[in-house]
């Protein structure tokens, strides 16, 4: 399903468009009884939510998710969960001349094929970055129903323009780093790489333009022999949530690329016991082998292109008219979207390992 | 399903052990109707099978798939195509210590614990590499059926080792050069990397290593408006496919993390119109824009990690008994199996875009 | 997915508790560009609602839904559809006693057991009726979408407590009855049956009692072809969402379970030509063979067990503290929900029906 | 998918012709461990084979099956087990009239224009009653997966010809009843019915006709709580999959339309303590209340349709030709299928209860 995420027994279904009257999920197949803690719902999706920084747009996005079905006394039910998020602030009118001219890099001409051009085009419709929010809120509520297996999860800005922060022990990722890098506005591990980034950030503002990034998740706690072979393993089902965030174009495991360049030898990575368990002293793999949980941390990371929507000038097509066509998007735009883009990455995570437990 | 693709109204499935008495594909939901040219599957499938050329194993898989279902009178039924491969020239003992000994970079550990130890651990069973021959099988058979919508794939070595071939030109991959592609032993664009692409190897292998890489695969003649927003569109369907292949950890659309280097304003692809079609003059987002087809070229790459049987000494663990130990392995293996790989990337793609028409 | 239709390419997902804060529907997979009338659309769902005829609940359902996105300029846009209904008159405290005092006939056991006590139980929670009206609204919505394809349904009240309607004619249900029957209060196709059917059920309301029936639904105007062979065809996908209404307890397609005393040669649809089309002379088979309909109509039957809900003094238990006990069900309930559960099964065949031509 | 069930974690996928190479079914998600007693899925299977009694086809369906995968030392591996049944004893010429001539009562014509023509006509190809023999091997491992959570179903002839054999005692189907009846060659709980249903048979083979039936099977064991509300229950999975049967044309559960004529006051099922645990003194609902099993057994009927293909001449169509024509079928085909259908019941309830416990 387009806009579902069907992973054995559970499910998010997304639904909403930018300007229509609302956007929200459906989870089905959560465990009956977890507990939730609907203020740390709420700060998982502040997360996501734009800062008053400069780097991200000025809508005010409340984004306060009405939960209508599968929670009660305080609990999730094990029916569905349904939750809906409000469009309010929403300026129409910045988005006029989009129906037509394609915003280049955008979903607005490959969507209105799909569609036979029924789709809502305002702002991005149902391909709006804001359909994360929902998205959000489901990984929000899966990342509680985790904490019952000890299973946490943690995404931060890996890469933004060039400029790298550090990565993530990939033996050993502690609840403390994890705890602290949410608190962040800015979530980098070493902090003194935040502010070349925001330069970075703010210089392309300057130029009207954009910059992308690079955002890397660790999922620790996840005891060995989780997943599947084939075509319904750890990484088949995270990079299919993953790849369901707008803008993200690359999703790798361990080493990822960089297996290219490396021999055998140097990628396997050597196991050995301790206190009983197996381990492994390197974790090349990122804690998967054939689709399944080694025991180890699971690390992956994903490229999230730059901000399509920029200030510049750009030629692109009326594809109503069938003419060439020049275009000045206005309007408020993040000139990048990495920091935002973290905790939809982690949320993402946090569906697909439920899914192998419940 | 593990071991099983189910895009909509198209579903693979695969069975088998490396050592079993057979391997095999189930696919289901084929249009009626497409006539098969076995002769065409064979030459697909060789493409994958072991060239006597010292890069790859020695055995000589016969592979020759019996179709017993869902094909009559030369054409597809429309109900269940089955089909299965025997296994014949197995060595069992060359894996005696396996069962006990993990061999690193595979699955054997994560199986075990996955399967209680119930699982075949021979040649490494159900992630046994050679599970892709019926995938391969499979995707020759949906290439047959994609041509009728014009619509075909290549895929190439894109790197082996840090040696890096040419790149398709992202605006045009035409049907000569695919062929060449296809028809080349070594399926390189650029005959000129072959040589210091096959050091490599060689190198490897005399060390009693491995070397990894990465594949490159393009589809051309896919019309605009194919393929769904967020979790089912063709860049999670691709990557969901991909990464059920053995060995690939990354998958990236386009620029993929090159991204993570671009501004805005050079990533997104400037649209015009020719003939009445609307283009791109760049293609960095790989044809693919909200999960959907711009009817640009279709390119993504796949890592292949380092083949992890190697002849070298590795410390692993005997996890039946608790025990560090060190491995050896025995056998025969590649020292590279990115050149094998690429029918493979190239098979999953094919169903994955299939799935889109049918 | 226990809540959520998935055939194919089309989805329906439906949420909500009996008294909670909403219940809703996602519609998934819809084709774009569909003209939706949703005064029709809130006719449909009025056929469903209780009404002031002592017949039915005494609740002012008001029920109107609120489409949330996937429909824009009067159109479905082809992305999800998504629509809630508020619950507002609702009387928690006339269920005070169910928490502990299971309902015989009801779920609240079941349910109990299900989701180890966490489930709301209040009204009967996710398993109440009232999620039918969800349903509905699915199945009105996508009656509007079948109408491109020229198919019709209708369903009827085929008996009441033994009292029977007239069957549909099998080899020709014309639109001008289907009209007639659909904007009847009580919908039969004999209205002689009428009086005798609603002296049945006031005769168990004043017993305290209640009566079940059938319901028979036809569809019209669907080509012959259309459908699959074994587990996923029109009888597959009919009776998984026809038995996803609550006390349907008994499916069947043509002559069902008569054919039990039927003869090959008298069951047996004789075919013939006419105006070049294949036709049946008769239509025992209730226009499916093999999953495909052949072009007739398609009929089939579905029993509804007596409203479990009754005010007489029932044996049962308090599972909480394991004790036998007997009930006293207040509250307002409807002696006979089939009336009621004849727009719900002719909603449920819209849903799958549709979902074979999408 | 067509002929797939893809229940949750467990899929079974059944591919094959009647009069093609093979037919067979890949098992996925099965539990790995599993002991599977060989003789006894052949004996199971032989259940469903045609018996020298002058009642059913006189083929001699061996029927072997060959496992090819996912079963390993004696035990399950918990990846995919592939079977394959080859076909041996097929007499094509039989069924030369066929292509054109659309047998009355068969998927002849549907097949046809489902798959335009493509499809194997011969012997029904996938349509054929043959399918069930995988279908029947899948349960037979199902049902030895169900034993270690001491879960055992049985299948009877209720009725044949409108002759009926006694039904399951609704509170108690003990384990030595079952054992008896699995063993019996004709498969009825009161023997003393056995004549008169033979003579209905015999009388209408003599007729050049055919006669159908009733089956009823119940399921003990299952313990209260398994199953889920709405779409994906216990009546949802089962009916799938028993309507995957050919000739099946209904599927009742509990009382089933019997309900019709009921009084609530009679039709729910009182409740009570005994041993700490909740039963009730009736079991109208056969075991199942808002899709969720009671822990009283589960007990549901099926209606078979007569064998449609009789001896007699029947008018029918060339569809080819666009002709009125007389069809008289030769070959050898049983006078009544129901006896044979038994096994085949109680294997498609093993997968769906199944699909609910893994």
């Amino acid at each position: 399903m387009s806009s579902e995420l069907n992973f054995g027994d559970l499910s998010v279904s997304i639904f909403g468009e930018s300007h229509g009257a609302g956007i929200g999920a459906v989870i089905n197949g959560l465990p009956s009884g977890v507990e939730l803690d609907i203020d740390r719902i709420l700060d998982f999706m502040a997360r996501r939510a734009p800062k008053k920084d400069g780097m991200s747009t000025r809508r005010s996005e409340k984004d306060t998710p009405e939960i209508l079905s599968g929670f009660f006394n305080g609990k999730t039910t094990g029916t569905p969960l349904a939750a809906v998020i409000r469009n309010t602030d929403t300026r129409s009118q910045d988005y006029g001349n989009i129906a037509v001219s394609a915003r280049p890099g955008h979903a607005d001409y490959t969507g209105f094929k799909r569609y036979n051009g029924a789709n809502d085009p305002r702002g991005g419709g149902h391909f709006s970055g804001r359909l994360t929010a929902p998205l959000v809120f489901a990984g929000a509520v899966c990342a509680q129903a985790l904490e019952k297996y000890g299973i946490e999860s943690c995404a931060h800005i890996l890469a933004i323009d060039g400029v790298y922060d550090d990565s993530f022990n990939e033996l050993d990722v502690p609840p403390d780093l994890m705890r602290r890098i949410k608190e962040r506005p800015f979530p980098v591990i070493n902090e003194s790489r935040e502010e070349e980034m925001r330069a970075r950030v703010l210089s392309a503002a300057e130029d009207l333009d954009s910059v992308g990034g690079i955002i890397e998740c660790a999922i620790t706690g996840l005891p060995a022999g989780i997943g599947s072979p084939m075509f319904d393993g750890i990484e088949n089902r995270i990079s299919q949530a993953v790849f369901g965030i707008p803008a993200v174009k690359a999703v790798a495991f361990g080493k990822g690329f960089g297996f290219a360049e490396m021999r055998g030898s140097e990628a396997n990575d050597p196991m050995y016991i301790e206190n009983n368990a197996v381990k492994t002293s390197t974790n090349n793999n990122g804690g998967i082998y054939g689709g399944i949980s080694s025991g180890m941390p699971v690390i992956f990371t994903a490229a999230v292109k730059p901000t399509p929507s920029i200030a510049k000038p750009q030629k692109t097509v009326d594809f109503l008219k069938g003419e060439n066509t020049e275009l000045v998007i206005k309007g408020r735009h993040d000139a990048c979207i990495v920091p935002r883009a973290v905790p939809v990455v982690e949320a993402a995570a946090n569906i697909a390992i439920l899914s192998f437990l419940v």
